[in-house]
């Protein structure tokens, strides 16, 4: 996912850029940032709530600079450098942070095998089914579409709110399933505002649930202004990222 | 993915089926299977490659069995029950038979951090690139849209191809990343006969990794004949699965 506008907030505002203020130094790990991208946010969390050492770095989408794209061709964020080599796809950094620290608290993925794969099956949702309807509905333009897009965003919702064991996800321990899921939660007043979406509409205790995930921490310490402005590409469909391209092609995201 | 006409070999056949006459008896862990279904095949290689003990159980499309829609009410398989309790999706199944049978081998993640995020991330880039345009070219029925994703299907299995390290996509170790492509390469000879694919034209020594893919053993032991049957459907672009018809509509694969 890319900045759809240069013009508009180059750099993360709010308590995000105090946080980006904090992590200059140069570290083993380097974490490439887009500041606007929910994607970046589920690794930008979990580097967070485990307090592991990182040098913030914000990719510009309009002017990559030669030596990112030199460990990551693809060059899209969020990705990092380790010891020189490049790794990205959120879920697959968050994994790689669960793995790579184990010393850092919170662990989140249970250690019992088949809870963590319960863990895995939602988030595998999450990224199937809450992430692509969302989109959907702040790319529809037609107010059938419209419509059509809101019952599916509300249906996804429920299903995984009917999961939701309370205080979090899976219960007393915050994990990978609240991290993957809170960057949509932050950026659901675009949809309030613009699309007719209400948490208290999506019922099964989804606006204390969403509430408790947005006040987190790691959530609010990862957290911009702005993003109403930058999404007003995607509420006109007109924004060129190559999420908002694939959603426009059917196409699975990237 | 269900079987698309329940006339055909409602059961495994060749390899397949003499595994399945292996896998009778009552265990620990039941695996819920459809022997058409790829999806399914990378959950039997991996139990397979591991000597994991499970008890095979087919599931009719047409006629879930009760017991099987009380644990798992979505219905898909591949599933497992596990002391009463419900799993499913392919990869996280993958994952959680090399985490709850640690003594199992071949392990089929590296141990190292960083390589075992390296390879979630290839299998990240086959279940969004390589099963989808696959899948497309499958389904395309207007000449030029087959052209288009003939062409969509080469670019994505170059890629690949070009990270291929040999003689598995890890180097020596067969790993999961293997796995999850197998089924689709067992399967190719159907977009070889209909839509005018060929190994020798991805290039990047892609015919001779196939081959080694098709020959191994635990690929062969999940192996059914019959499959050309099952895609004619596919092929027309009647097939009603969950599959086909979100290749139809343009949304994520479930």
């Amino acid at each position: 996912m890319s900045i759809p506008d240069e013009k508009i907030h180059p750099v993360a505002t709010g308590r995000a850029a105090e946080t980006v203020a904090k992590h200059q130094e140069p570290q083993e790990l380097i974490f490439y940032s887009g500041w606007f991208c929910p994607f970046v946010q589920r690794a930008w969390i979990t580097l967070e709530e485990k307090g592991i050492p990182y040098q913030y770095k914000e990719v510009n989408p309009y002017k990559k600079e030669k030596h990112f794209l030199e460990i990551n061709p693809k060059g899209l964020v969020p990705a990092i450098e380790y010891k020189g080599e490049a790794l990205y796809e959120s879920v697959v950094l968050c994994e790689f942070f669960e793995d790579a620290y184990p010393d850092h608290t919170p662990r989140l993925l249970p250690q019992d095998p088949f809870k963590r794969g319960y863990a895995r099956l939602w988030i595998d949702y999450i990224s199937k089914n809450i992430v692509p309807t969302t989109q959907r509905l702040i790319q529809a333009q037609d107010p059938e579409k419209q419509r059509e897009a809101l019952e599916d965003s509300f249906k996804a919702l429920r299903t995984f709110a009917q999961q939701v064991k309370g205080p979090w996800f899976l219960g007393e321990e915050f994990s990978m399933v609240d991290v993957v899921l809170a960057p949509w939660i932050v950026r659901d007043y675009i949809i309030t505002e613009h699309r007719g979406f209400s948490r208290d509409a999506v019922g099964f205790g989804w606006s204390e649930y969403a509430h408790r995930l947005e006040t987190r921490d790691s959530v609010l310490a990862s957290q911009s202004e702005h993003y109403a402005e930058i999404y007003g590409r995607y509420l006109r469909d007109e924004a060129m990222s190559e999420v908002a391209k694939a959603i426009r092609a059917g196409r699975p995201l990237p």
